[in-house]
């Protein structure tokens, strides 16, 4: 019987875990809830429980798993040295360490969750077949995760991939998360996206929309409408879409990647979005002959868990 | 005896040479002219014969050498094959393997002269102790190479690194050489520096400038008028840098380098340029906490040889 591995996401509300074969066959998932409770101190004893009690039920010990991967919502060091993960609670030590300790010394890996997801799409996920990628997720916020020969490549302090805040509005006003002004998450995030219809709503309040009818305006009220027809909320998806398109353009300036995934809430809109994203980013980027294809991510929630297996894999 | 390297790099007139040590010793450099009648046939043929003569003078052999390293101008792939290099006329042809078998078989690699510059400023110039790193040639283009684990990274296509045309200038009118409009190219590299200024002084005819006096303007002539304090000047260099600065700090949220180093002509204006673009890196990339340092290249037109030995010394 060949080993299994364990993959583990954990986020500010649950853990989600997957037991895997190691040609990516997800045997079963679950899910724990995250106690956060002193300093998040309880996580790891209940992950690594968790994952005895999992593994008891099929008649499986530690030495039967080949390792556990874990995603991290925050900046993860080489070593597995966690400086602070703020929603967690988190502050200077070594998760992977520990959980390994506590899993009888099961080889233990881990990087940021963004990253992580990125690996699982590549292995399993919409990504598979290449082995350079770049995936963005296109949440409350926007992520990135940047895959290099099969490997996630974060930099030289965990940036690399934060493709949420490169700059791309010149003369923005409001503050970014990030302390800066005029990312691309305050343009092409689902917060984004509902903010420039918003100012484009406001900057003339004569003209007709749709949108005017929609109390508290989302990403997805605006996709809809811009689907539907309304020219207002398609010139402001347009909008978030060239700005998406003009940071990629760059990124295949950098590392030219075959393939972007767009993963997250916002990419529900399908090709929609993927067809604006891939026009405004061939634009953009005239050297680039061959075009980097702009595909969707297709596990979801689970990315995480594929990811996290995939890493402890190699 | 230990085993010399040869570093070769090829330009449209001459073609520099160098005999290395493998610690990085410069032994001997020399020129030869770049012959390109019959589509740059002979070439190679005077690179090998060149080598072997030089080994000869030493009492040295094809045996007595580790290989020889090639930087060529234009994209090369993975493989040596080169599908066009303007600049000599050639034309799909694998380089490295012709220039292998016209040495005896010693081992023979290549890769584009800006990423290989790139490689040689690491190894032996102000780069020196980095692993991550992105060199930025400032020229009559802007040139870049990205070094990613001490190795170039150039991507799918050859495209990586390409970063004098990411795209910064918003509403730009005039076109690039590469058919797009608004490239960091336009705006930083000597023509570009110069390009801005002169786009100030027309825009207001009455506003004094030292430059109004100057013929051909270029860009020295505009950094020697900033840094003699000339107002008008000094705002176009302020402006050229902001958008180097602007284009970096989106390349950190990608790679997330250790450093960057400047080279090319308009770098001999030295930190007088390098703490200008350092501070709208910084400005502009809030997320990364410890900023990448700007650096200047030292190899001058040296970091080519040095870089083409490395390549083939791994």
């Amino acid at each position: 019987m060949s080993r299994k591995c364990i993959g583990i996401d954990i986020g500010g509300t649950t853990v989600k875990l997957g037991m895997f074969e190691q040609d990516g066959t997800l045997l079963e998932k679950w899910e724990i809830p995250t106690r956060k409770e002193n300093g998040g101190a309880h996580i790891l004893e209940d992950i690594a429980a968790a994952i005895k009690k999992k593994a008891a039920e099929r008649g499986l010990s530690t030495a039967d798993f080949e390792g556990a991967g874990m995603g991290l919502p925050g900046p993860v060091l080489e070593d597995g040295h966690v400086e602070f993960c703020v929603n967690l609670g988190w502050k200077a030590m070594n998760p992977q360490e520990i959980l390994s300790g506590l899993l009888d010394g099961m080889p233990v890996k881990s990087a940021n969750d963004a990253n992580v997801a990125a690996l699982g799409e590549l292995w399993q996920g919409g990504g598979r077949g290449y082995k350079n990628m770049v995936m963005i997720t296109l949440g409350t916020g926007v992520g990135g995760g940047i895959i290099l020969n099969e490997k996630i490549w974060s930099g030289m302090q965990g940036v690399g991939g934060e493709i949420g805040h490169i700059h791309v509005i010149e003369g923005e006003t409001e503050q970014c998360n990030c302390g800066g002004y005029g990312c691309l998450e305050q343009a092409a995030s689902a917060t984004g996206i509902a903010r420039l219809a918003r100012k484009l709503l406001e900057a003339d309040p004569a003209r007709p929309s749709s949108l005017r009818e929609v109390k508290n305006l989302s990403a997805k009220s605006v996709l809809d409408a811009a689907r539907a027809g309304d020219p207002l909320a398609l010139e402001s998806v347009e909008t978030s879409c060239r700005y998406l398109g003009w940071a990629m353009a760059g990124i295949t300036m950098v590392v030219d990647p075959e393939a972007y995934l767009i993963g997250g809430g916002v990419s529900r809109a399908g090709t929609f979005l993927t067809e604006k994203i891939q026009r405004y980013h061939d634009q953009l980027s005239p050297m680039a002959t061959k075009k980097a294809k702009v595909l969707l991510a297709t596990l979801g929630n689970d990315a995480g868990i594929y990811g996290a297996a995939k890493l402890v894999l190699g």
